[in-house]
């Protein structure tokens, strides 16, 4: 499908907000590049939401929070929309119900696209006239992120949805394939300890669960030298792990048995393939692990005598490496080996710590409906850090943190060990 | 979307199979002519069936019953279809779990249609080489029929599944709508009864479930002169049916309890307006009621003073009338008041009656796997008669037995009364 | 535990009002001897009440229906009770949800046996003193037959507790062992066919659903010499009848997928034992197989190119042999081989017939809320016939109609085979 | 009930352990003074015990860990209780399923007693025998604290059971009563900050999970002087707490509506009177708030501008005060208003935390099954500190650390509030 985007006039070498505004959203509409129309309705299980869901939620939320109230001649493209195209914000009203956004065949992706491209002219246009004061440009670059978080999601989704179809299509049928890599031998490096700050820090973007920047008292350790692989997993199953309690959490032990968890997520019986967002290929052993939930990534400690991160462990020794790695960028779309010194720490899957998610002391979150954007989830998940093969590279930082429930799967996640002392 | 079929030699006046085989699977592409690719995948309870699966379960009826065993030549289009188009016939193999259709965005609608075509070129194909013996003929005879049973089911769900849209879409913008009814008083005319002959005879097609013929006792009755109408079922509601258990049966009290019923589907809560084929429209108060369930009929019957009829009683009423109401080929596609001395037994809305479906004495089944078309849901359903106003009136005949569960309210469900004893 | 009732005055022979009541009574205090206070507590299903609520439900029924509208000095027992032990009479008020009675530990046993002999206390001085118009005595008779039904659930669902219990508790240590059966041969022996009545005939008591006598159209047939038996539902299980799908109605292979049903309640793996109301016992081939569901007999009877025979056809047969059998005044508590020429038409088990359970041409339901006590049910439901091994034997008789819902598998439940046509 | 133990040889002023044994045993046994055998097998919840399970269960425990493994002599009671009475160690082979507890009406109350004397008898016997290392004695001990946890538990779950019933038992008819207390104005004391130490210290009994005793960064704080009171949550109820998603955490919210919160449990509808051990009683506004979820404790804070401790905060707080509150040995059985100059830190209910129930550095579980104890339930739960009115005032200290599911209200639970900064 074609996409007109109206052009910003260009005037000076380093990207403009508006530039970056038609770059970001561009991308949204690439990622969907192969997908047929009837690909944008379905939603396998709750926590899926179907492609033009997020195609419209995320114009939704420039039109309602960039758009409403720094745009007076701006007139709400459709009301019905802010009722469907809301996902959490309860301050902005009721909102269509999260399991049902699948049973939505209209507005067509047509009609959402036409969305996009009527709020985005809007957008433009009010970035060229006003003299766009911080806030404004706050809302904007806030909005962008969201963006990315939901170019992750778009993808992670449609993964589901095509993985619950017998004819397995795939989302991108000329992905890149990474070179087979050889695995370094797991080993551990001395991690940073002592009284540490941590937290976003600088001028650029970050979300609010980052800040305060404050200090932390981290426990002398030994950080593991890169992400648990494919092969190392497969050890872990043939010992028998998914039919021994003994290794699990207990609630990860009831979920195992009430799913019948068996292996990852999208492998096959044999563990010899796996769904990916190219269609089944053989399993890389060398690529990291993912695709498993945070149970499984403990029990997988337990078994080899390691713990996972806390997540400022994971913070620490990311901080001292470039964001750099298997991203969004790359093209790759799936974990890939690492290569040479690697530590893996950017990129490939997002890694669980053993911290649950919680606020940074002196947390403030954001002023009125936005503050519902990161603070109310603090309960019942457990921190990832470090992004993964589906994240913009310029998206991801050392400070990031994301969160999901330990029970979580369909997303990239996968692990790194840690362990007490030095190595 | 449009379609080329290919063209049969036309031969005499009289319609041959091959025109009438190419006339009934244009009118399912008729039904669909509104409908954008997105509307057909969605799946919005287990009941209903995507418009997709529609328009590819009757081919593959065709293609597994008809092509396969006749046509040597043939090679299956895809073995996955026969997996995920095969309904319920498990002696043809397993089959794709009836609540998942929704699920799945591939085959895409142009697929499909790609499918009806390869499919529709097979079997004119083969009606023109075959010297085309009684049992190719039966079967593709038995494939029409089933091809207009799921014209009937395509309107009926996707009806529901735009119901379930806050936007209302509608199916057909253009429907056409009836001129207001005056309905005349409610009143009962005497009703055949002794030993009378019942089911299907003559040489017409009709399904294994109207046979054999045979003789049933029929008591003395009276037959309500129309169907109950919208209203009378308004008075009823008024007078605090769905909040008195004294007039339901124990299962239609848990029922109304549970599902929180008060008024039929479709209505708004004011009682005013009702969701159809053409969008939301004032309820026209002498038209029949309609979506509505066993229960809701049965305690209407209750509150009245009267009964339902049994499917015998009924039979013997419409036989004395030519099938000729408001059917599919009508065009409104909804029900509409009676007009002048109308009895309404055709068309406008399946009756409920208080027979269950059972098998006739000496019931036979069709031999083999279509064996599993009728008679293997005799248990649990009550039998509707008449056809609605989404029923090809070709299709229709006194003899026929539909059948749903007691609860069942999305498709095209009415009644009228009976009473014990002459008028 | 030990009882004490009043002893009325003995007049004369024949056993008068008062002195069936107190034998009545008596017996269902005789069930529960070797229970224990917390045997009496505990609901493993809704389906399955407490035996406390059993005893303490028929005592309401007499306080309800008898005491109060008949004694006017009489004061409620206590007004918690009369929302506690009401079961579905909507009409008197609310009730406490059915699926809640296991939680409940208050009244006590001993404070549900006092509430007994208070009302017995009060039935008798009522007995004693009126005139007992004709309304009393019937209210009396109802309440005693009301009575008898739950002797037979009170065991029935006493079996179904202790069956989810380990320890396999008995409900009766010592109870009697029939001899070993010789079974004859199943054969078909004819039917009485043409216009027939059918219904209660006489002055004794009935139910309202056994009313108005009338006649039925009763076809050819042959009816099954006797009950299946264990042994030969054996070699239905040994010829794969629960893996094929062909045998069963669409509703019963979906039950037997969804509950994994492999063999008859209560039978152990290795189809070698039975659990009884006696504890566990080996499984006597000669004697009917017992706790099967509708589903279950019906696809039997597929299976032995048969059917499953007509309430009425049954009522025919039936009609013609004494109310004789093994019932719960035999002792056995538990279905017995057929011995010499029985034809086994009462006790043993409830027998399935291919009967919906539905309303007498001319059904009146009795007057108040007395009316919900049968009426209300005739839906969903097959009609079963004949009584079973812990049936009262003075409860039962050739037009007795009881009726449950087709999965329906913890009351004594079997059935014997019909056929078209003669012999 | 009475029972009679085994008197063990007294031999000094301080309590030896066989002493101690069997006073804690029997104060077991004194909780259950005015319950009746049906009283002990209801289970109204998954999370809720039936009474004769804990007095099996803890038995059970001594059995298990301590006679089978010390006491070559002693043969197991019954190995049906092996099965029945394990709780949740999986490392000791298959149990039975935990919401099947209240299907079990055998063993009776009165075996269950029988099967505590008998172990009861073997244990003394050991101690009087054995020079009882101090292995032995370490397992003793552990199982006299989990005799205790369960003392506490079974008032909780009986308590539930109860308010479950309309008749409103009472758990202990006589129940001393509080005098009514005046309530100090709600403030804010200093807290302890910087590195502290925080677990368990010195020689006395501590659990796994209160070790090791390590260092953490506490920042600076306000600790509130008291718990939260019946009078301020009614505030908060006033205030539409309940209706109001901007107060809530996103799962707190959604529980609030799925279950249709609006108030603590136990309260009525209008606030004026709780479900107490002693009956219905009026609400004591000055008396500590209980039976709410961690969701509503963090919704209150956040409605007060505060927030919820640390559990380093609380324990630091607390472990300036003596043990000393209303603690099972007061007899109240219930919360109580603060008294003078007590900060209720001990006692009354347990104190929800902000803290997520996790691993403290370098955490190791005890060695066998008994490692099951608390490390395989640190996910998803949040710490809870102080002990309530049903706990053994030995049982509780400082580091003492229980854990609930976030959404637990069956427990007495609580809380007090905290700040930022100095007061």
């Amino acid at each position: 499908m074609s996409m007109h985007l109206p052009r910003p006039k260009q005037q000076n070498r380093e990207e403009n907000l508006a530039e970056r505004y038609l770059r970001v959203r561009q991308t949204t509409h690439d990622l969907c590049k192969y997908l047929q129309p009837e690909d944008c309705v379905v939603q396998t299980m709750p926590d899926v939401s179907p492609t033009k869901w997020h195609l419209a939620h995320t114009t939704w939320f420039f039109e309602n929070f960039v758009l409403e109230p720094f745009c007076e001649a701006y007139l709400r493209h459709n009301d019905h929309y802010h009722f469907l195209f809301n996902s959490y914000y309860q301050s902005e009203g009721q909102m269509h119900a999260r399991p049902h956004r699948g049973l939505l065949s209209r507005p067509t992706l047509q009609e959402v696209f036409d969305y996009r491209r009527i709020v985005d002219e809007a957008v433009i246009k009010l970035l060229e006239s006003s003299k766009s004061g911080g806030e404004l440009k706050d809302r904007l670059v806030l909005g962008l992120n969201h963006e990315q978080q939901h170019q992750e999601l778009l993808l992670t989704d449609i993964k589901h949805v095509f993985s619950c179809n017998p004819l397995e299509p795939s989302v991108h049928p000329a992905l890149k394939l990474a070179e087979a890599g050889q695995t370094e031998t797991y080993h551990y490096l001395p991690g940073r300890s002592g009284i540490q700050p941590v937290g976003a820090e600088g001028e650029g973007f970050c979300f609010d669960n980052e800040l305060p920047r404050h200090t932390e008292l981290i426990r002398e350790h030994s950080m593991g030298s890169r992400l648990v692989s494919n092969g190392e997993f497969l050890e872990f199953i043939r010992d028998g792990a998914y039919t021994n309690p003994a290794l699990w959490l207990s609630d990860g032990w009831a979920t195992v048995e009430e799913r019948n968890w068996k292996r990852p997520l999208y492998w096959n019986e044999a563990c010899d393939s796996e769904f990916t967002l190219g269609g089944r290929r053989a399993l890389d052993l060398n690529a990291p692990v993912c695709h498993v939930s945070f149970y499984e990534a403990d029990a997988f400690a337990r078994w080899s005598g390691a713990r996972l991160p806390t997540e400022f462990e994971w913070e620490m020794a990311a901080s001292e490496h470039p964001v750099n790695g298997n991203l969004l960028d790359s093209g790759f779309w799936h974990p890939t080996a690492a290569v040479g010194e690697s530590r893996q720490f950017y990129g490939d899957v997002w890694e669980w710590t053993c911290s649950s998610y919680a606020p940074y002391p002196g947390f403030q979150p954001l002023k009125g409906s936005l503050g519902e954007y990161n603070g109310k989830f603090m309960c019942n998940q457990m921190t990832v850090r470090g992004g993964s093969c589906v994240s913009a590279r310029e998206h991801i930082r050392a400070s990031y943190r994301s969160f999901f429930y330990p029970d979580a799967r369909w997303q990239f996640l996968g692990f790194r060990l840690a362990r007490d002392g030095r190595p």
